[in-house]
């Protein structure tokens, strides 16, 4: 599909002790996460620090400016970059960690990842989240609206909504269950207090690069250049917060409470070997409208995962418990691309550092669903966890990890980050 | 209602020529707004540029960082700052401006409003648009539902979804008409092109000051001291593109494509004497669950209009036509303080800088309805403007102005600012 260069060829190899096999951080991959101290660049088990790599010579000739890199995040850099620049830049990177004549310089410029404490790679100022896998939409759809579960919309226009910027924490980060309105079935009065239906969502977080200014589009042909990179995203949902809140306008409060991204972003370069064809949709459904129609349109080959891990699991030093597993090239009924170009076909504003989330990505097997209203079917199919105990929804101590891989095509696989979060008592 | 001070005296009286008498902005108001030189507040037909008058002495003793008012905003203020401070902070400009021996030092820092290029007070991160007036939303759950006007959720809970940072732009703004998705009545098939159903929405938008950290509440008590203020804020609405879209999860690119606040940022200390107690409820309605009780909920005695000048009307001369004008205090069916206490109940953070709209206000009567859906009653009952045109929705060249006037209680009346914007063609 895209065009590979050297720092896609399997045969590369770092001089970075570690980096070559690391299943998730060899020289293939080379995502950014943020710290305070900087920007800084995974390589196997280390950290380049980014501004000090530039000073000491990193991409010389590419006019780079190591100060962008010494801000805690990528916004300044991604507001004045476009796709060309990132791609350079990460040739540069790539060349430098492949060539051991670059070691003296930049030996001093890595620490151990453990020693370093990071933070997600840019700030999110707009989060939209989508719902484009059909899996999904139709699951959910068909436990609230039985008789009508995909809605006559769906299929034409990417359905899309706003999320809350300033509740997105990176991975790690203990999640309070949320308190709020609830009206069990039945009654005509609704109770306060903390939800009994929290949730979590496996999604794709994609970061936007570039920006377009309000009133400009961005065309099909060109929405994969305005693609930065992917996180993973795990929208925490309060189910019963949900139902009773969200009509007419949409979710609030059961989803604005928290949203986990994984703090390494994994950029869209590193992801090109990964690159396949959209499904073909099937012959009855609409053709995409024009401005939907993007040339040679692509997803990714990525295997994305939920585990959980009870309190008690991990005091017994119990493996995870895999609760659900999805691809997401075939998941998804709409394409990223199609969601940049969608989403500005009004003239809204995409900037730097923006989180467009797939929605939740659930595949047709039920053990491919990625949450567990979908999972457990709305609570009536728990889950038998190792521990003894069951699931409807999250209890208190339950740590959810995401992960995704990607693979195929010849090429050494690569890992997104982690994307973990522990709940709390709220 | 609230204590008042001296600055709330109606026998104030400003050194500063025009001050007095000013219909919007005499000393009795004081509003903020944002320039690329440092943030000002007018007096009369003057901005005072802040942090040159605190270099040149105001505030002294109240460890003002006169290098927070260099800023383009007041965001780095107001998140270190809390309701103490900017009471203080009024004071002291009030106390300046009205003693005649502060006007060697202070008149260099005045400049004509029409020579200063004004922004908003503050950066927007995150907008949501809450839906408290219970006129409005009858009259648009009867277009679209007609048996079922008011969802049983609407007397509990505060309405409310997340609207873009990204698209508030100032007062005077052009609007460029959306492109989109719509699906005429009868049709199977979506078009896609310009909106034909452009609305303009009155709403008073809620400013907040300090930060609550996630996991944290805003207990009701509490609830106004983090209001640092209101502007006007008009939330175009593209109506044809907001049906085919806001199922299931709420509006998106119907909205997301500009919503135009007012430059002047009018302080809640400036609408003290303009505190009235909510409205007492139909007894038939549910008391107020617990959190949602507010110790003496007050809203503010506010009337605001809408007005409409087309092109041939601003090239003949004509006046502006008034559309509809309502009164704030007597249309809402949520205060100011329950929206601010609901947003947080789940442990949102609310930061400094945050929007909060109130939704469209619209009263009882016909003329009081805040937008042209439900003033033209979805297009059937057009407007007949002066010009001999008549309107069902706005049309390129309308210029939409809000205003909104402070009133009442023996009090000096004050104005909000302007909040223009003409509509181009998509």
């Amino acid at each position: 599909m895209s065009k590979l260069d050297r720092s896609h060829d399997p045969a590369r190899r770092s001089w970075v002790a570690g980096a070559d096999g690391h299943a998730d951080f060899p020289i293939q991959n080379l995502p950014f996460a943020g710290s305070s101290g900087g920007v800084v660049v995974a390589i196997g088990n280390h950290a380049l620090r980014l501004a000090d790599a530039i000073d000491a010579g990193l991409g010389t000739g590419l006019g780079l400016d190591a100060g962008l890199f010494r801000d805690p995040t990528l916004n300044r850099y991604l507001r004045g970059t476009s796709a060309g620049d990132w791609t350079a830049l990460r040739l540069a990177i790539s060349d430098a960690l492949a060539d051991a004549t670059w070691q003296p310089r930049l030996a001093p410029c890595l620490d151990p990842i453990d020693a370093t404490v990071l933070q997600p790679a840019v700030t999110t100022r707009d989060y939209t989240d989508f719902y484009a896998s059909i899996h999904h939409a139709t699951n959910v759809g068909s436990m609230f609206r039985p008789d009508n579960p995909l809605l006559p919309n769906y299929k034409w226009i990417p359905i899309g909504y706003h999320g809350r910027g300033s509740t997105i924490v990176g991975d790690g980060t203990p999640i309070r269950r949320p308190a709020g309105q609830t009206r069990p079935a039945g009654d005509e009065t609704p109770t306060v207090g903390p939800s009994r239906s929290l949730d979590y969502e496996l999604e794709l977080g994609i970061i936007i690069g570039g920006e377009n200014a309000i009133g400009e589009v961005v065309p099909a042909s060109q929405a994969m250049d305005r693609i930065f990179g992917v996180v993973l995203l795990n929208d925490w949902s309060a189910r019963d917060l949900q139902a009773w809140e969200y009509q007419p306008l949409g979710p609030f409060l059961a989803k604005n409470f928290a949203s986990t991204v994984s703090n390494w972003l994994v950029t869209r370069d590193a992801l090109r070997p990964f690159e396949v064809p959209m499904p073909a949709r099937p012959t009855s459904d609409p053709h995409p409208l024009p401005y939907l129609q993007v040339p040679e349109d692509v997803t990714w080959s990525l295997d994305l995962a939920v585990d959980l891990a009870t309190a008690a699991m991990r005091d017994r030093g119990d493996a995870p418990f895999r609760v659900s597993s999805t691809r997401f090239a075939t998941s998804m009924y709409w394409s990223p691309a199609q969601l940049v170009t969608h989403h500005a076909s009004n003239g809204c504003a995409l900037l730097a550092g923006d989180l467009l989330g797939t929605g939740t990505v659930s595949g047709p097997a039920p053990e491919a669903r990625g949450c567990l209203l979908e999972r457990t079917w709305r609570g009536s199919e728990p889950l038998a966890l190792p521990d003894g105990t069951d699931r409807r929804f999250l209890e208190d101590g339950d740590e959810v990890s995401l992960s995704g891989r990607a693979m195929g095509g010849g090429a050494i696989p690569i890992g997104l980050g982690p994307c973990r979060g522990i709940v709390q008592s709220g």
